[in-house]
C-alpha cells in the first residue's frame, strides 16, 4: 500500500465546502490543510474540521509547512495556473478547477512546470465522468462511428439574467473574469467536444459582447471549425436564450449520433456511407440505416466531483491513467481564446500556430479598459 | 365568372406528365398546349392528351399561337428566367418551377419583366403548402413567438450516391446546373427558412466543392448569417451524409421552436425573456417554461403542387394574392448566391449590396472550365 496522500485545499469559497466534503469520502487520501487569503473563510473552515485541520492564509506557508503533498487549487480562473505552477515548483502533486486559467500563454506555462516536476497533474473536467459522454468517446475511439464528417453542438441552455451579472462587481468583466460564456459556462462543453471528437484544426467564431445583458464580455457565440481530415463543425452557446438548447450531434462514416435530454441515438448504418457511395449503382439510394438506442445512465454532479478527486488520488498512488489530465486543460482553453481572437480580428484562427501572445496583449488592452463594477460605472 | 385560363405547358421532362396530369384537376384553367424542343416528349404529350392539346416545338410559336395566356415553366434552371421573360413580354401570366434561376442577375431581370407585365408571377414554391410550414410561418408573423434572437437549420438528409451525379454528364457541373446542393437540394429550405424568418443582413459560408463526390461543384455547406435586429443563423446542408438529419430551430424572445419529424414543439416561455431578464431579481433563474405541440398535419407532395397551381390560377382569375409570388423566388436564389460567393471570395457578404455582376463573372470563370462530362474528362 502507498502512503496517504496528504493534500491542501487552495480556496474556501463558494465551492470550498463542497470540495472539501468531497476530500474527506475519497480513499487513500486525506485533508490536512487549507489555504485562503480571506481570515473569515479560515475560521468558517476551522469550525467545519475542527483542530484536525491546519489553516493558512498565505499560500507559500502551506505549500513550506511539511504538512502536505498535494493540493487541489479551487480560486478563481486567474489564478490557476499562479498557484499551480508554486505548487509544482515545491514538488507537490496538483488538481485544478476548470478552466485551466484565462489565457494560453499562462497555462502553456503552467503545463511546462507540471512536466518539469514528474508530478501528477488534474483538472476537474467531473462531466468526463458520466457514463453518457464516456459512451460517446467509447463510440468514436472504437470505431463504431468509423472517420467523423461534422460535429454540431448546440449549448444555448445556459440562461443568466442581468440579476446574475449584477450579483458581483467582478462577474463578466474582463479584469474579474477575462472572459464570459467561452470562459465561465462552457469549458465543461469545450473539452468534452474535443475530447469525444479530437481537436480542430481552424476556428472561425461570431461572439457577440454584452448582446443580451448589460456585461463587457461575449453571452453569444456561433463558432465554425474545420478538422485536419476535413470535417467541419459548429458550437453554439448563448446566455440570452431561454429555454435554450442542449443538443450534441456527430455526422460519421457509419452513421450519426444525437445526444439530447440524456439519450444517445445512434442512427447506425449497416455499411458505410464511403462504401455504399463507391457501390451503389442505382440514381436514389441511402444505405439501410437502424436506429440504436445506446444505454447512457447518469450520475449525479456530486459523485462526478468524487469520480474525478478519487482518480486523481489514485494516481499519485498506483501510477493510474488519468481521466482527466491538467495538460489537457490547455485544448478547452485554446477553443476559447480561439474564438475571441477570431472575433476581435475578424479572422480565421489556426489552431497550431495560435499567437498567445497576441491573444494576452489583447485582452490586457480590454482589461485596461474593464468597468471593474458595471452597476457604478453604467452609462 | 372569369375566363378559363388557358396554359401552356413549357418542358414535357421526367416531371412534365406529372405537371400536365396536376393541371388538369385545377378549377378554372386547361391545360391547351406543350412546348418542348424534344419531338420524342411532344409525341408522348400527344399520346397522353390527344388531339385535345397543341404541341409546340418552338417556344416562340406557342406563345404567338393565340391560343395561351398562361405560360407552366418547368424546364432545367438555366432556362428559367429567359423563358418567362420572353412569356411575360407576350403579355402572359407565368409559373416557374424553383429555383428562380441560377445566377441574382438573370433573376432580376426576370422580376422586372414581370413587374412591367402587370401579370400574375409565380413559383413552384410547393412545401409553403404544407400545413406544419404555414403553422410556423404563423407563429413567428402572429408574434406568438417574439422577437427571433437565433435560426438554425441542419438539412443534411439529402445523401445522393456517387451513382446519382454519373446518372447525367449535366448533373452537378457549373455548365450543366450551375450549382450543387444549394441549387437542386435546398431551395426549398432556403425559401422556407427566409419565407418564416426573413432575410438576413449578411452571409458567411463554408462551401466544400466536390468533397464527398466526384463533382465541380458543391456537396457541403455551412453557412452563417446575421439579421438586422443582430439575429444569428446557421443553415447546414450536405449530400455526403447518411442518415442526415432534418432539424429546424428558432430560438426567440418568447420561447424556443423547433422542427424535427416532422413534429413542431413550441417551448414556451410565460413571460419574455426579455421581460423575465429586466424584472427577475435572483441569481438564477429561468422563466416558466411550457412545452407546446403544435398541431402540423402534412399533405402529399401532389397535393402540394396542385395547392400551388390553383393558388395561381385563382390569382389570375380573381386578383387574390400568391402564396408564393414569383418575385419572391429571388431571396433564397440570393441566399444560395451568396454562400458560394462567402466561399469563393472567402469574405462575409451583405446582401443589401449583392454584387451581381461579381457573382455571374466567378460563374462564368466556372463554367468555362466545367467538365460538362465528369466521367469522360475525369483524370
Amino acid at each position: 500500500m502507498s502512503e496517504t496522500v496528504k493534500v491542501g485545499l487552495i480556496g474556501f469559497g463558494i465551492m470550498g465546502k463542497a470540495h472539501a466534503d468531497n476530500i474527506k469520502t475519497i480513499e487513500g487520501c486525506q485533508l490536512v490543510a487549507v489555504a485562503d487569503s480571506k481570515p473569515e473563510r479560515l475560521k468558517s473552515a476551522k469550525e467545519q474540521f475542527g483542530s484536525d485541520i491546519a489553516v493558512f492564509e498565505d499560500l507559500d506557508a502551506m505549500l513550506d509547512s511539511g504538512k502536505i503533498g498535494a493540493v487541489f487549487v479551487a480560486v478563481p480562473h486567474y489564478f490557476h495556473p499562479e498557484m499551480a505552477i508554486k505548487a509544482f515548483d515545491k514538488g507537490m502533486h496538483v488538481l485544478i478547477e476548470k478552466p485551466a486559467g484565462v489565457y494560453t500563454k499562462h497555462v502553456r506555462e503552467m503545463n511546462a512546470a507540471a512536466e518539469k516536476s514528474g508530478k501528477v497533474f488534474g483538472i476537474m473536467f467531473n462531466q468526463r465522468s458520466i457514463p453518457a459522454h464516456q459512451k460517446i468517446k467509447d463510440l468514436v475511439d472504437s470505431g463504431e462511428l468509423g472517420e467523423i464528417k461534422r460535429t454540431n453542438w448546440i449549448i444555448t441552455n445556459w440562461y443568466r439574467p442581468q440579476s446574475y451579472y449584477d450579483s458581483g462587481g467582478w462577474r463578466a468583466t474582463w479584469k474579474g473574469e477575462g472572459g464570459g460564456i467561452l470562459l465561465n459556462q462552457c469549458p465543461h462543453q469545450l473539452d468534452l467536444w474535443q475530447w469525444m471528437c479530437g481537436m480542430p484544426a481552424k476556428v472561425r467564431a461570431y461572439c457577440s459582447f454584452g448582446k443580451y445583458h448589460d456585461i463587457e464580455v461575449e453571452d453569444d457565440v456561433t463558432g465554425y471549425v474545420e478538422y485536419e481530415n476535413g470535417a467541419t463543425g459548429v458550437f453554439i452557446s448563448s446566455t440570452g436564450e431561454a429555454p435554450g438548447s442542449n443538443r450534441f450531434e456527430i455526422a460519421a462514416d457509419n452513421g450519426s449520433l444525437v445526444f439530447e435530454g440524456g439519450k444517445i441515438a445512434f442512427w447506425r448504418n449497416r455499411v458505410s456511407e464511403r462504401q455504399f457511395n463507391k457501390t451503389f449503382k442505382g440514381t436514389f439510394g441511402t444505405p439501410e440505416c437502424w436506429k440504436c438506442e445506446i444505454p447512457a445512465d447518469g450520475k449525479t454532479p456530486n459523485e462526478q466531483h468524487k469520480t474525478v478527486l478519487q482518480d486523481w488520488v489514485n494516481s499519485i498512488n498506483t501510477g493510474s491513467k488519468l481521466l482527466a489530465p491538467g495538460a489537457e486543460g490547455l485544448n478547452s482553453l485554446l477553443l476559447s481564446n480561439a474564438m475571441l481572437l477570431s472575433s476581435w480580428t475578424d479572422t480565421m484562427i489556426e489552431l497550431d500556430n495560435f499567437d498567445d501572445d497576441m491573444f494576452f496583449s489583447m485582452l490586457q488592452e480590454r482589461i485596461a479598459n474593464s468597468k471593474a463594477n458595471k452597476k457604478s460605472n453604467k452609462n
